[in-house]
This record gives structure tokens, C-alpha cells and sequence, in this order.
């Protein structure tokens, strides 16, 4: 069996994930390929408790919250991730841990070896094959995030919480240039969709 | 202001702890002291309901549970123990770190190391000031707890698990001898009650 390959979604708010989601299952069906969406946190009935939980909360410690998002992750990953990849099935996941270091790390200012020492734990080599990570100004997002409706815990955090998120992805993709494809979500849809493609065919080739 | 004392509570399934706790509320009413009486995992909205996930779930991965525990200990540290310990409340909590020894580690079998990276950074210097271990052999703990009514999640692990949770909680009352007090649960609750004085009394000497 050949293994599945595993990409991952990242972002701040409202810079488009869920609508090029949506090309990117259309892709996979056309190609054929057996796979499965996720997101984090959430993907499994714990996970989604604790998404809830994690949304919906006042007054969260950013350590509570930090830990939260790693628990939904080691279910996530046991009860789908891994077995899914094993039978040849690919994961397409809306936020991976890349999300816990902007998020966590960057934006609540946890320190990185945390997170590092969690991941590794939990994620021993797990690591996503591509990270399409959609980028575009925090004025942009949160416009496109407020025209969505009421806002969550994340998308109304102070302007400075978000551009540290921003910045952290940035880091990210600079530091895994291989797996991490930084898209820029301000230009047409068209333009981010054939870059997706693109992304995408090189992963079928690989 | 002189900073509150922080008493906790250990022991298996069915070894007393709710008696006992009776016991050191009413003590430590008629000394005049100002207390809260919490517990583990709880003590907080946002633990309560990681509580209720961690015992209702079914299929919860190992590494799940332990990062749900320290999830709810963050907030819970944040929250409730430290705020009042600095203003010179005693905390009694019916469980702490030493249970995710006991149950996470000896029970399921995650590494020491993991526990006590997790323990040196929520807790940085924070420790019991004194910790009241219950312990009786396993077959009486858990008939008091089927006597109790319906059973959780834990008590209905297999004595295996049991024994490793019991044998690990008196593997810490040989490592901290100065801080964790093993009591004798079996013998007849005014000799347990007699010794819980006593290192009441201690605690107020110190």
C-alpha cells in the first residue's frame, strides 16, 4: 500500500481556506484519489468537544489553550491521520500544528521549545507533505472575516495578536521552504487556484 | 500577607478521600482558617468541562488524556490555586500532579519524562505543602467504589491498571517522603483521622 499524502491548510482569518478548500477536493476528485477533510482543532468527537471548548471559552490561559489544541491533536492524529495515510488515503487538514506555533506561539507568545517538545512527542516524524499557507494583510482577512458575520474568540483579537500570527507563518514558511508554499490570497482566484494546481501536481509527481 | 498552604489529596479508587476531606474541612473550620476545597480534574468552568470529557469519552488516546489533564490544571494553577495561596487562602484539592504519575504514567504508561516536563512548566516552584496519600490494596478500594453506584471510566479499568497506579503513588511517597504522607486506608477511620491531624498539625507548626 502506498502511503497517503497529508497537506495541510494555514492562515489567519478570512484569507479564503475554505473556499479554496473546495478546489482543492474538486482536484482530488477529478484525479481520482481516495481522500478525506479534516481540520483543526476537531476532526474527531473529542477533538470537536474540545474545539468547542477552546472557541467558546472566556478567560483561557494561553498555556490551557495551548495544551487544549495538542490533546484534539493527539486524538486527531491516532484516530485519523495516521490510519488514513497507512491505508493510502490522503488527509487534507484545515490547520496543523504550524497553526500552534503562529497562534500559541506567536500570537500568545508561548515559547517555541513548548511547542517543539510537544509536536515531537506526539508527531515523532509526522510531518505534512505540503503547507499551503494563505497569506494576505490582517485588513484584508478580518474584512472578509467580519463580512462572514459574528466574529469568534480568534478573529477578534487586537490587531497586533494578528499580525504576530501573520509574521509567524511568514517565519514558518521561510524555515520549510520545501513543504511550506506561501500563497499570496490578495491577488485574483484564479491566480491562488493555479498555484494550488500547481502545488498539487508536483505533489503527484513526487 | 503570609502566603496560604497548599494540602493535597492521592489515593486509588475507593480509598476515602471524600470522608477524609470532611474531616480537613471541619478541622480546619474550627481552627479559624481560610480555605477552598477544589479538585482535579475541575476547579474551574473550563476544567470541569475538560472533566466531563475525560471521563464520559470513549476510545481517549493515552497522550490525549494526560494533555487534558495538564489543560485543566493550567487554568486551574492560574485561575483558583494561586491567586488565593498569594492571599493567604489554603487550598485542599482532592488530586494534583501527582495523580498524572500515577494514572497517566504508571496507569497507561506515558513516560516519566513527559509528565515532568509538563509539571516544571506549568508549576515552575509550585508544589504541595503537603500531600495525604490513601492507600489500601486494590480489591478493597474497588468494592467500596462499586458500592458507591455506577462506576467511571477509571474504576473500571482492569486491576493490571489499578496496581500500576497504586504501586507508582507509593514509588512517589518514597521519593518525597517530606512531603507526601502515606496513609493506611484499611484500618478503622479514627486511626486514619487521627494521622491526618497530626500532619495538620505539623503544617501549622511549619
Amino acid at each position: 500500500m502506498i502511503r497517503g499524502k497529508f497537506i495541510t491548510l494555514e492562515g489567519g482569518e478570512g484569507v479564503g481556506k475554505t473556499t479554496n478548500l473546495e478546489f482543492i477536493r474538486d482536484y482530488l476528485q477529478n484525479r481520482g484519489t481516495r481522500f478525506l477533510v479534516t481540520r483543526e482543532p476537531g476532526g474527531t468527537p473529542i477533538g470537536e468537544a474540545v474545539r468547542r471548548l477552546v472557541i467558546d471559552s472566556q478567560g483561557m490561559e494561553a498555556q490551557t489553550e495551548l495544551l487544549l489544541m495538542f490533546a484534539a491533536r493527539a486524538q486527531h492524529i491516532r484516530e485519523v491521520i495516521e490510519p488514513a495515510l497507512a491505508d493510502g488515503v490522503w488527509v487534507v487538514c484545515d490547520r496543523f500544528t504550524d497553526a500552534s506555533y503562529a497562534y500559541q506561539g506567536g500570537g500568545r507568545g508561548i515559547d517555541t521549545e513548548i511547542i517543539q517538545f510537544l509536536e515531537q512527542w506526539l508527531q515523532k516524524g509526522l510531518q505534512p507533505d505540503l503547507t499551503l499557507l494563505f497569506d494576505a494583510p490582517i485588513a484584508v482577512g478580518l474584512t472578509r472575516a467580519q463580512s462572514r458575520g459574528q466574529l469568534d474568540r480568534f478573529e477578534t483579537e487586537l490587531p497586533d495578536f494578528l499580525s504576530r500570527v501573520r509574521e509567524t507563518y511568514c517565519d514558518l514558511a521561510r524555515r520549510w521552504p520545501h513543504r511550506i508554499k506561501l500563497l499570496d490570497a490578495t491577488q485574483p482566484l484564479a491566480g491562488v487556484q493555479a498555484e494550488i494546481a500547481k502545488h498539487l501536481d508536483s505533489l503527484f509527481q513526487s
